[in-house]
């Protein structure tokens, strides 16, 4: 019998924390040790926000793993305070510190897991010292965030981000006047701005001032308070500031050992999550791993690739020829800010035309269960696609209810490499409860094809040039309280085929309505008649109320 | 210029309403006439039930289009009250009846739709012709079932497939007694029997009292009850019957014109639903389509399907070379019963089983959410895939919330051919309040590729063999409350390391506990000390209440 594999892990939240699971399953022979520099291991980072607001009430649902508890499920040996100070590859040991007392020991080991993650980045700003500056990483800052916002009156969040969003809902929970500060020109900067528009609004209707195309310049203490001077010259007073702007990856340990890495730092691994010490594996925020769209190297800093990036981790170290690679990541994200969900999965369109990928898209509105069943909320998915093939390159999504269902049929199709047209025939749970008998996952289909087969050509935008003549389709009342900018023709849609004689036919057209789909007819019956038109796509549901009552009149 | 294409459309609800609507966009010039025999078109079957039950407060808002609207929207031609006689194929014209004065015409097209629909069952049982007997197909059967329930006070709903559910529940929410009678020995005989127990026990649970395997023989008028007599004796005491057992398609026109149909009598179709005359389409409830799993003919009889064929019979009479086929049906069908969720894609493994196809599948259980964000509640999820391929074949779910969601990403997944391996990946929206970082359906990945794997050997049942030993894992208080059946030896599982002695070496070993997880857990260590050990798949929680607070002891 072999001698029993020595396992040793570096880091012990998700990525760690499953790949010693994992291993301990297939090898119950193993010595696994897991060690991590802070006090606890296996715990809920992504929960972090929701107790600093009280929605988790018992800090202790947190701490999902303890060291005793992992040692009587898995047989781990779990070593918190441990710091690994340098990997001696030859020698296939680590040495480590005890953070207590500053006792060193070289630990041996046959496979090294790192799992080390990534620390919030903290900007070299002046005052960026001062105590009231704080970071969420673990439960140390969150209890320090916790005693801080028991007194604390003014919150300024930095960075509007997935977590700066949670946290400005939480802190809004506990009564604070929280200031949003977002570098871009829009929140949730991770999405196309047009599906983040309702975010914003929310974030503004629930008391949150939402600052955008800022950037934080300083921190300035005066008197009792924190001054935060933004580029744009504004002062925000803060008792307490959160700073949420991304994180960097952890990977001194791994540079020093000689591991390759990428041009910001991330540890390169191959779809079996190993270094370039084949005995060496890594996994988690610290690691570049593939995009699951094109095959480039990503980072994507999430606790669900993380967990299973670390199971495949130990099925490479122990089921040999039977273990199957990561196939990469999406970045499938969402958010909830109050009573309204965003999300994303795969690329957006800023990131596409970035790299200057053909594409294609097409956003539609519908509510997220029938329409006559009480309850349905408006919704809207933006699907990105490939012109040539069809294939899906990403989605976004946004609204009240079901968004986070939307997102993953999208990451599941993206996943299987589906396209537009699959996504027209997609069987998706119907009863009025739940869903519609053609959902908003297949109206993007049908969208989508439609654009594609050229029966219908969007506009973006609402034309510039006073050639073109504006054809609002919505209800004259409608069309009355909420105009679309710089005029246009009202003809509601049932007067239209009566009242063509109103359009010059030597004029192009576009279209408008509450939310792209009776554009859409009229786009289809001018063109049939025609008529050079295009219908926007948007709809003018930016300036209408969603959560009105009833069904929006087309 | 052409003349205009003549489209008459038979049947102006799901299917026929869909065609007319896509043709017109597709063709604003074309002649479209859509009959129907009832007073309606367009209105929302799927809802009929909700409307009694009062959660659909507004009769009209079932009306989704009138003839009008339609005229308005679509210039349609819309004929209720219109009975289609006879097909003159040869002449390509259509006699019609009008109900009303039992005038008839001809009607001329170039291109016919039959959308005819489904009929409820009505055996020819004695007394089924007695008033009280009712079935839902349209509004005025709803109107007479709301009429007569607003004295009844005791229902027997006969069928507890998904429109016996829903009627079970919405007579309840009236606050009728109601019984419900099911000729099979499981509510929603559509699923595996231990996926709808979840949704039977909450019936009961509601005072819907269910019978099971028990079959109606006869309607017995006495007084002013009717009494429902069953096979087995007893007689059930109604004021208000409703027949749920299934439906048979309309299809008699297309008998009598010579169609091509199927040995139920569904009309044939190719994939672009056209039938055995390439003038004449059909589609919805009374077709045969083909099945997505393995390109068998199946019936269908969906909402969500027949809106999706009916436009692809438009595209495919006006698109030409650009039309894309119907890729075939799911039957992916959900239904909600109180507080309880339960729903299908794909195949059973009853079905599997009478087919004699090759199948291998698991059943996982696990919180909807992460479980320690507040409001997280248990779930099961079953899956069926090829051994040879791991390829899908189908999937059910039960549960409070978040079913509708992952039937949504299963039948995505089956629609694009996944595997078992793919589940593993799929990289969901996670966020505390939507998921968990290892959702259920990746923790349905991963127990099926440990079972190929051979990582572990799932135990169906309880063994009969008294030579095996039952090894219960949970904690020893939940272990005496809730004791297995048959007994056990109980060794809660931190202490299962140590205790192993306890066990025989020789005799083999099947692990049990809650949900099947730390039962797995136990075998993977019995397997490595050498036993011989299953693990029961099912665990335990048929014997808790899953609305125990808090987390369920592993």
């Amino acid at each position: 019998m072999n001698p029993p594999l020595r396992l040793l892990v570096i880091g012990g939240v998700a990525a760690g924390a499953s790949c010693a699971a994992r291993a301990r399953r297939l090898d119950e022979h193993a010595s696994i040790i897991m060690l991590d520099r802070g006090p606890d291991v296996s715990f809920a980072n992504c929960g972090l926000p929701y107790h600093i607001g009280g929605e988790i009430a018992e800090r202790g649902a947190l701490a999902v793993q303890t060291p005793a508890g992992l040692k009587s499920l898995l047989n781990l040996d779990v070593r918190t305070g441990c710091e690994a100070l340098r990997i001696d590859r030859a020698g296939k040991r680590v040495e480590v510190r005890q953070v207590a007392d500053g006792h060193c020991e070289w630990i041996s080991y046959d496979k090294l897991m790192l799992a080390p993650g990534a620390s919030p980045l903290r900007p070299a700003l002046p005052g960026i010292d001062d105590a009231r500056v704080h970071t969420l990483r673990n439960l140390q800052d969150m209890d320090r965030i916790l005693a801080a916002a028991g007194t604390a009156r003014r919150a300024v969040v930095i960075g509007a981000g997935f977590i700066g969003i949670e946290m400005a809902e939480q802190l809004r929970h506990r009564g604070l006047a929280v200031q949003l500060v977002e570098l871009q020109e829009q929140v949730l900067p991770q999405l196309d701005a047009p599906m983040s528009a309702l975010l914003a609004s929310e974030l503004q209707r629930q008391g949150v001032t939402v600052m955008t195309g800022e950037r934080v310049t300083a921190f300035e203490p005066a008197d009792a308070v924190l001054h935060c001077r933004l580029a744009s010259g504004r002062v925000l007073e803060a008792d307490l500031v959160i700073l949420s702007i991304g994180v960097q990856p952890e990977t001194t340990l791994a540079r020093e050992a000689g591991l390759a890495l990428g041009p910001r730092g991330h540890i390169l691994v191959d779809e079996f999550m190993r270094t370039s010490d084949p005995d060496i594996h890594a996994a988690g925020d610290a690691v570049l791993t593939r995009d699951r769209i094109d095959g480039s190297a990503v980072s994507v800093p999430l606790g669900g690739p993380a967990n299973r990036q670390g199971r495949v981790a130990a099925d490479c170290m122990l089921l040999g020829d039977r273990a199957r690679p990561y196939p990469g990541s999406l970045g499938t994200a969402i958010v909830r800010a109050f009573d309204v969900v965003a999300g994303i999965t795969g690329w957006s369109e800023k990131r596409l035309l970035a790299a200057g990928k053909a594409h294609d898209s097409i956003t539609v509105n519908a509510e997220h269960h029938a329409g006559y069943y009480p309850g349905a909320k408006p919704m809207s998915l933006k699907i990105l696609w490939e012109p040539d093939t069809g294939r899906l390159l990403g989605a976004q999504a946004t609204g009240f209810e079901g968004v986070d269902k939307r997102l993953d049929v999208l990451a599941t199709a993206l996943a299987g490499g589906m396209t537009v047209d699959d996504l027209c025939h997609l069987e998706l749970a119907y009863a009025p409860p739940f869903g519609s008998a053609k959902d908003i996952v297949n109206l993007a289909g049908f969208a989508a094809c439609n654009k594609r087969d050229g029966l219908v050509t969007p506009a973006a935008s609402l034309p510039a040039d006073a050639n073109v003549q504006v054809l609002d389709v919505r209800p004259k009342a409608l069309a009355e309280a909420f105009p679309v900018p710089g005029g246009a023709i009202n003809i509601p849609f049932p007067a239209l085929r009566a009242s063509l004689d109103r359009l010059d036919p030597r004029r192009p057209v576009v279209t408008v309505c509450a939310f792209g789909k009776m554009s859409y007819f009229a786009a289809r019956i001018l063109a049939q008649q025609g008529f050079e038109v295009r219908s926007f796509a948007g709809g003018m549901r930016g300036n209408v109320d969603p959560r009105s009552p009833g069904k929006m009149p087309g």
